[in-house]
């Protein structure tokens, strides 16, 4: 029986995973750690990436949660397997449901977008090849989204219009009828997606793991309570955890010393 | 007698310092060491910035370095004293030299722009304001410009073009005659601020400093060869030594570990 899930993820994009989460499981206590000290993680090494990875997994473990979630596109494309030798509770990353809705794509053909660590590893075409070998998967870095939105550039500015629209050009070409938001910012660019490719469902990477873990795990029992743990304090933490819950006490999230 | 300057950034920004420190001392050795594996510094707390630009610094010295530069407006104003107490060669930062140049306005109003945390830092004001506390200096944060420069928009660019519009927009109504570009990255954007504010000096922090340093040490001596350093490869920062110096073999380019 599920209590308390952890969530971590390099800085503020898995907030949307954890706003899915809570959605799914509104009993279950949940723990979720930003290590904003080491923002962004995408760029890095995979050493790097999993070195981190684990600092945070470690971090979770040790506050009793029974599951841990990678809610970071950038550490559940590189990092997982080695999470998941290391440590004893199950592991969740966002790649696989959402490989798994993309995979029954209706036209043969379906868009990636993420960051450059996530799209150069493949790891969602190869999970998306493993459930339909036959599905063209087209993918595309798009490094500049992430900036945009975490310095306040909403979905229907100029900047953010113009941004997108190259990213998607190709995609529009490509008849693709489902597109994986694959990095956690990007829900909330999604109105901007839906605008350029309107015939293309948008997958949303924490809602599709959330319905899975759902069907796994049942509701759980806890007595439904957040905590935040960032590694360094930030405004745009503050400010993205009390769009994601108004009625969360920015006072209430807590700065964590993680590395060993 | 000067023989080997080491100069070091977080990331690739730093460049545009040497480029200029190479034109003033064409026969001295130089050292680059880019932290690639921990940028960017700009966002972090001092300490952080702190123990990193140490890190750095013992990296040059332990290589026979005469002087060093921190090549990074964010090092420049948080953490040059505590280099200073700590190492025993002169250490050099880009704001004392732009500052100087900045206080010389015939207007009276200067605008500076930079990361978040150096702006924040106010180092740049309290320099011109040394020099004369008369001078009214604006001061703008310009967070979205080094992910722009680092995924090779031009300043040409719609986007470049926006951008800069927005942050600049104050400075026309403000009437100031120069303009210090506070972070490394900014001289690449040099065209498109000369076209939103035509009437101002554009100051180049990396040319200031290197004419300084030409009055106070002379030509120097040396092979003038220059040694580059990355803590992990980046292909941007390949692109950016070629177009630095297109006799530079990217082959040259070593990955150091410079953590304790």
């Amino acid at each position: 029986m599920l209590r308390r899930i952890g969530v971590f993820d390099s800085g503020i994009g898995g907030l949307t995973v954890l706003r899915r989460l809570r959605e799914a499981f509104p009993v279950l206590d949940m723990i979720y750690l930003g290590d904003l000290a080491r923002v962004p993680y995408g760029g890095r090494s995979v050493e790097t990436i999993t070195r981190y990875a684990v600092d945070d997994a470690a971090f979770l473990l040790r506050r009793d949660v029974d599951a841990v979630v990678a809610a970071c596109g950038t550490v559940s494309s590189n990092s997982l397997d080695a999470l998941r030798e290391r440590f004893d509770v199950p592991i969740y990353g966002v790649i696989d449901s959402a490989a798994r809705r993309a995979a029954a794509t209706k036209t043969g053909a379906v868009g990636v977008i993420g960051t450059q660590a996530t799209v150069k590893s493949g790891a969602y075409e190869r999970r998306i090849h493993a459930a339909d070998p036959s599905v063209r998967v087209i993918s595309r870095a798009c490094p500049l989204i992430v900036p945009l939105v975490e310095n306040g550039v909403g979905p229907g500015d100029i900047l953010a219009e113009t941004v997108c629209g190259r990213y998607l050009a190709d995609f529009r070409e490509a008849g693709i009828d489902r597109l994986i938001m694959g990095c956690t910012h990007y829900p909330l660019y999604r109105t901007a997606f839906e605008r350029l490719l309107p015939d293309a469902e948008m997958i949303d990477v924490g809602e599709a793991l959330a319905a899975d873990l759902r069907e796994i795990f049942g509701e759980g029992a806890g007595e439904g309570r957040t905590e935040f743990f960032v590694t360094e304090r930030s405004a745009a933490f503050d400010e993205l955890v009390r769009n994601i819950d108004p009625l969360v006490d920015p006072e209430s999230i807590r700065v964590a010393q993680i590395e060993d």
